[in-house]
């Protein structure tokens, strides 16, 4: 409890005990998520805490020498890229990284949050597009800096975050189609309530504009981000005349599948089919052929965010948002149009 | 310093102390992993700890709620099961995991020791083949316990560990492909140092003689486990006359290296080229064709070690070694041998 009386900013402890009514233990108990409170002890200091601008110093008390890292889903393509970056800027800072699976697409279980407050981490980085506002008060709070890596694109303003440049990324890639003489391109997308997947359709719309090509509506579509979703879309979008002569996956997972279906066509790729990929994770130069895809440079991001944590800003301005560029990597999966 | 009168079977900390001619806070400090001791007083305290077999009780002082797992390389595709496999059963025993990516391929460099005696985790799970005897000795004197996840199949006899059956693996590929018609079948097995290439290569060498076939030995190679390894063992098998009908790569990277060797020598897999891998990792069902392979547990073998290490064995037997079944998972890269 050596920290009670600790005085940050205008606000100490004893106020916010006095003001809600609790002993000062009480108040430290909050501040370093023991779960010996009830649970609306705990709003009421942690919204007096946030209200009176309360923040604990970042040395007091001490830090563990820790990054944590929060995913929901670790069997993610992804994961591996942000670990390694996340990884890397840790041991540079002789700091080790703790590693939690947990909740949603969207927000991190409850739970976890208990742990890292005992913990007393450097900081967290959270692998989530929203992050709940109880969660954001709570690490608030207890002085523990956070960052979002975000390759959704749906930036919280709230939060420091790192993204990628997704409407970019769909330009460049279907650029390259057109630019290789492809009129109809298919694109097979993210889902439709993720902001990445509607910036990147829109960069392709804006590269077939530039082209002078109107997109067939036909050949738009919505997957999710896995191998079987590309192969089902590629499957129908294959099927009958007017087929694309090139596909723009939503990443590289959905180009394996369109390989796949392609493969099942009696299709060659390239000179059948064009296909890109995105993300280009490593498998993207593992398959056959290599694949030509788009580069999101995840573990710069979690590189990144990491730093992010480890430098605060603490001139008070908004928080952070960091859009990393986003660039094609031309493999051996696309080629000149077929003639016809 | 509150555990530093306490008893472990006969010795105390004070007799080492005394023994050692150093202070008690100094022994506390050894076994605390501080780093204001200078090494040779920690190696004779260590020793000493080591010797009059003192251990300390895995209540005293009380651990975090932490599972270490320390890789050497978090690149390799098996990385992520592995990490799945301990937060799983880290998660069901409300432990989170601790990451350290450390070392070579045999073992952990030395400065990763220190921050895990601070932390005093619950235990630590290590994917190497060989710990230094100062490893083991500084986690045994902290009584912190350890295992070894080991797929290279060479374990220290000291030690616990889990890996799995190479060499039935090895049999199981090759009988699949002689059981298809495959007389000339090649081996591109992992490097010629590590047992379980040659576990693996013994398995082939019985399953060809099981089939009555005598292995030509231009048709062994040693590899090691990448994409680009198989790509120019294969690409040199697949050379002039008298190749092989099938090939039996040593890890699932190794085979998407093959099936890229025959695309480009216009090979179509399964009908002029069978391939099977090894690991079954998720990207195995990914490729094109999706690939027949030796499934290796490594989400089982991690949940195992992580078992191992929170229900320790203290009956004072030798160290455990468990060894997983491997099994063979057919799907497309693989079909009767083409009509010659």
């Amino acid at each position: 409890m050596h920290d009670d009386d600790e005085v940050s900013g205008r606000v100490t402890l004893a106020a916010v005990a006095k003001e809600a009514g609790v002993s000062m233990p009480t108040v430290s108990k909050v501040l370093n998520g023991r779960s010996d409170v009830s649970r609306t002890t705990r709003d009421r200091v942690e919204r007096l805490l946030q209200d009176r601008g309360y923040r604990r110093r970042a040395s007091s008390p001490p830090r563990s020498p820790l990054i944590e890292l929060v995913f929901h889903e670790l069997e993610s393509v992804w994961a591996m890229e942000l670990i390694r970056g996340v990884d890397g800027v840790a041991r540079q800072n002789r700091a080790t990284v703790v590693l939690t699976e947990s909740g949603t697409r969207h927000a991190p279980a409850p739970d976890w949050l208990d742990g890292v407050l005992r913990r007393r981490p450097l900081g967290v980085v959270l692998v989530f597009s929203l992050l709940p506002e109880s969660v954001k008060r709570r690490l608030r709070a207890a002085g523990i800096p956070f960052v979002v890596i975000d390759p959704a694109g749906d930036p919280d303003p709230d939060v420091p975050s790192v993204g990628s440049a997704n409407w970019a990324g769909g330009l460049a890639a279907t650029r390259h189609l057109t630019d290789l003489g492809h009129e109809r391109v298919a694109i097979v997308t993210g889902p439709e309530d993720m902001l990445c997947s509607l910036a990147r359709l829109d960069g392709y719309r804006s590269a077939m504009a530039m082209a002078g090509l109107e997109p067939d509506p036909r050949l738009t579509r919505f997957g999710d981000f896995h191998v079987q979703s590309g192969f089902e879309h590629a499957l129908a979008l294959l099927e009958g005349p007017g087929r694309p002569t090139a596909i723009f996956a939503g990443s590289d997972l959905q180009a394996l599948g369109v390989l796949e279906a392609a493969r099942l066509k009696g299709l060659r790729v390239p000179e059948d089919l064009s296909v890109v990929g995105y993300d280009d994770v490593p498998l993207a130069q593992w398959s056959s052929p290599p694949l030509t895809t788009v580069h999101q440079p995840l573990r710069n991001m979690a590189e990144e965010a990491t730093r992010m944590l480890l430098t605060p800003d603490d001139s008070g301005k908004a928080a952070q948002r960091i859009e990393l560029a986003t660039h094609l990597v031309v493999r051996q999966s696309t080629a000149a149009r077929p003639a016809t």
